[in-house]
């Protein structure tokens, strides 16, 4: 079986022809005339670069990993070869050092100036934006802060291997940069309520230091959610790409998309030009240049993710030549919190997380101890056949009443499967209470590449869902006053 | 010789006293009246918490760190137990954290006007400051962030162990930030040309992308310097120690020192107190009150350096219980850097790493492979009398002309002892260019302990010279026009 590991074949076609196109995207703010959202262009020739350089340099890094004994080897194959782990670092550090070199194009006053001159008027962005650079700044940079906080931890964790009820509250820690600024900053810690709790509470409620707590606690959970969906080849990253790409779509809607293309008429003979359409302010923004500046600013963080996990997938992949580590979930829980916090759309993010709360609350029985829980919960792999079956943790003692009730109550909606014991009536085995052996238990056995593309399905189903519910729904318990 | 390994008795009548003792200074300015220059008792407080972190936490993660194979043994005992290496990443993480807890304090609004409101206007800043608060706290975050980067890059160094020609330029990157932030504030590149030149050059000249350059290879200079003077228990350490406590030396002259001790004279019966003094600008910030920003700035990340830095070298004194690791030299050394750019004093700076500087210039036939190079080129250890001497570096080929001319150079400076062969006059062997193999050649061999003193002593003295450079001899290249 060695072949199946050696590293998947590059195309250097790829590099050669994105090259010119992603540098083409980084200069073309600096060329006249100027386009709309300068540093959106700059951000999606980033993305491209985080494409290439995740894709060429994971297999290039891998035996250095293996030789520091970060590795590890494959549960569910038949080989044993060992697999860099922690490729998660790689992915982290491309991001963050692009995020980094990105700085200049949208906090400069020296670029926004040059491209301006040269510029529209209607580029969406009143031209006094430039005053409140220096706040947006911040705002990034401790943005930037928190996920290295958040890369390094990873990284700490798949190093020191920390138990997994120990590294629960981490990413706590890296949320404080966020906290601190959002503090220091004055940040709003007003919350709009729901149409039928105005008559109570008001429109507005200041939730003051809980407001804080709840920032902290979705990171908490964006990042915990990821890493307890784990275990088969492709499933942490392609997660984070669906949720990323489910935001980007998000904030689309927002931008005030420039339809400005023009009709060659002088190549008719006539020599005016046609100009079709401009600036046009998307409805969800109202024209507001602040739900723009949100926007973009949640872009320039989930384009070059977007770009790495990609890249990163791409190894990753049934039958996966890298591993993500925990690094990995890390990076992309703390991009995902540090964009709904920072661009203020908490509950629409919480609702791309659909599959995983539902895995979360699946998995709390277990997690809280109060079903016994294996280390590792990942579905049972048969050799034989090639096939993944739901895997199962066995009750060595009797099961307290509450894991009784639980499970039965669990069992009987088909969320898992009980082994009984025929004379006592115990509960003798129950299947893990995960998402994955869920599917298992409901699909029927599949071999593990099936198994990661129903994970995709259903997280582009929740994604869907997500969309109608937060368009189609809210407008039920919450008006257009969106602060 | 088990028991010299058993970790460092602590005090914990130490813990309890120093903890309200910092508790007190990190309140104090939200206690009325404020005093002058709040933030900076916040930080003095913080700083006694990171040096209590620091004595008891390095201990406590030792055994952590041996599991991960994060240890080493000491080369220069008699005993091979296992020793935590890289615990320059516990200082780091530390330090980092109680620098981003500190935000709020100096940057955020609200404290300041809680801070200023029961106090009063003669605070040395003017009142107006504030407004400049978002761009102080982009550079401020900046900064963190390129500490954290120097971190993790030095934490990657450690495991991976990278070779250190490989690593010299590893520092360019964590200055990334700091340059990107410089350009996007729009930072000024202009340098002061030295009274001699300015029939030449004029007053001021603009660097542009040079200044850039010479801002990242300072922080190479400042990372990698510290890291070639390096090898015996302490040294590493306490060259950041003494660099620190100079700058904060050099901080301290630019403070409007507030000589505002009342004498109780309501004890004696008279109901009013006699104040003296008030504020007294130093003589050196000449009221500026950028200047005393700037120093202010500096003492921000200076004195929780020395914080750590003592805790540590309580572990990391001779007989080490504790190894930095390349961790420490990046992050003391990023630490440097940044409070030399952004606090504008390089210049001075740099005058603080005269030994280091000595030690460089003495290296470079080495580093430059000229000469021979081997691993490691720490004395040499003598188990039978316990004493070091100087170490060296065989010629197994004939040196080239040029080492040839390099060496017999140095030796007649009696920088270096050779070893000729008595036929053919070629050099067989040389004692290896660093600074500590030069003690033990001029002072005599002597045991670990009193060369680290030696080093400490040689430290202190440069820095003695560097402030007599700084404020006696640069009048006369420099008038008082500092930009």
């Amino acid at each position: 079986m060695a072949p199946a590991l050696s590293p998947r074949p590059l195309s250097s076609v790829l590099l050669v022809s994105l090259i010119p196109i992603a540098s083409w995207f980084v200069v073309r703010p600096l060329l006249d005339p100027s386009p709309p959202l300068p540093a959106l262009y700059v951000s999606f020739g980033f993305s491209i670069f985080a494409f290439l350089a995740a894709l060429f340099l994971i297999p290039a890094v891998g035996p250095t990993f293996i030789k520091a004994n970060l590795k590890g080897r494959d549960l569910l194959k038949v080989y044993s070869d060992p697999i860099p782990e922690s490729q998660g670092l790689v992915c982290a550090s491309i991001y963050i050092l692009l995020l980094i070199l990105f700085i200049p194009f949208p906090f400069s006053t020296a670029v926004a100036s040059l491209a301006s001159a040269g510029g529209k008027s209607d580029r969406g962005l009143p031209d006094g934006a430039s005053a409140s650079l220096h706040h947006e700044l911040s705002v990034y940079l401790s943005s930037l802060l928190s996920l290295l906080i958040a890369t390094m931890l990873g990284f700490l964790d798949d190093v020191f291997d920390i138990r997994w009820r120990h590294k629960v509250p981490i990413p706590l820690i890296a949320s404080i940069p966020l906290l601190m600024v959002y503090y220091a900053e004055g940040g709003n810690t007003h919350v709009v309520i729901p149409l039928p709790l105005r008559g109570i509470f008001g429109v507005l409620v200041n939730l003051g230091p809980l407001y804080y707590l709840y920032m902290s606690l979705l990171s908490t959970f964006a990042t915990n959610s990821i890493n307890i969906l784990a275990g088969i080849n492709g499933s942490e990253v392609s997660q984070a790409l669906i949720i990323a790409l489910s935001v980007i779509l998000n904030d689309l809607l927002y931008l005030p998309w420039p339809i400005d293309f023009r009709i060659p008429l002088h190549l008719l003979g006539n020599r005016a030009e046609l100009e079709v359409g401009g600036t046009w302010h998307a409805g969800m923004a109202y024209g507001s240049s602040e739900l723009v500046g949100r926007h973009l600013f949640s872009l320039y963080f989930m384009l070059p993710l977007v770009g790495v996990c990609l890249g990163f997938l791409y190894h990753n992949w049934y039958p996966a030549r890298a591993f993500p580590g925990d690094t990995l979930c890390y990076v992309t829980g703390m991009a995902f919190s540090v964009v709904g916090i920072q661009a203020h759309f908490s509950k629409t993010l919480l609702l791309f997380f659909l599959p995983q709360i539902f895995n979360f609350v699946l998995s709390c029985p277990q997690l809280f101890g109060v079903v016994p829980c294996p280390r590792h919960r990942v579905p049972r792999f048969d050799p034989e056949t090639n096939l993944l079956h739901p895997s199962k943790t066995l009750f060595i003692k009797p099961p307290s009443k509450l894991a009784s009730l639980i499970l039965h109550t669990f069992a009987t909606f088909r969320l898992t499967e009980l082994t009984i014991h025929p004379t006592t009536g115990n509960i003798l085995e129950a299947t893990n209470l995960t998402i994955l052996n869920l599917f298992l238990l409901r699909l029927g056995s599949m071999n593990e590449k099936r198994l990661v593309q129903a994970l995709i399905c259903t997280q582009i189903a929740g994604s869907i869902l997500a969309f109608v519910v937060r368009y189609g729904l809210a407008g039920l318990v919450y008006d257009g006053d969106r602060r």
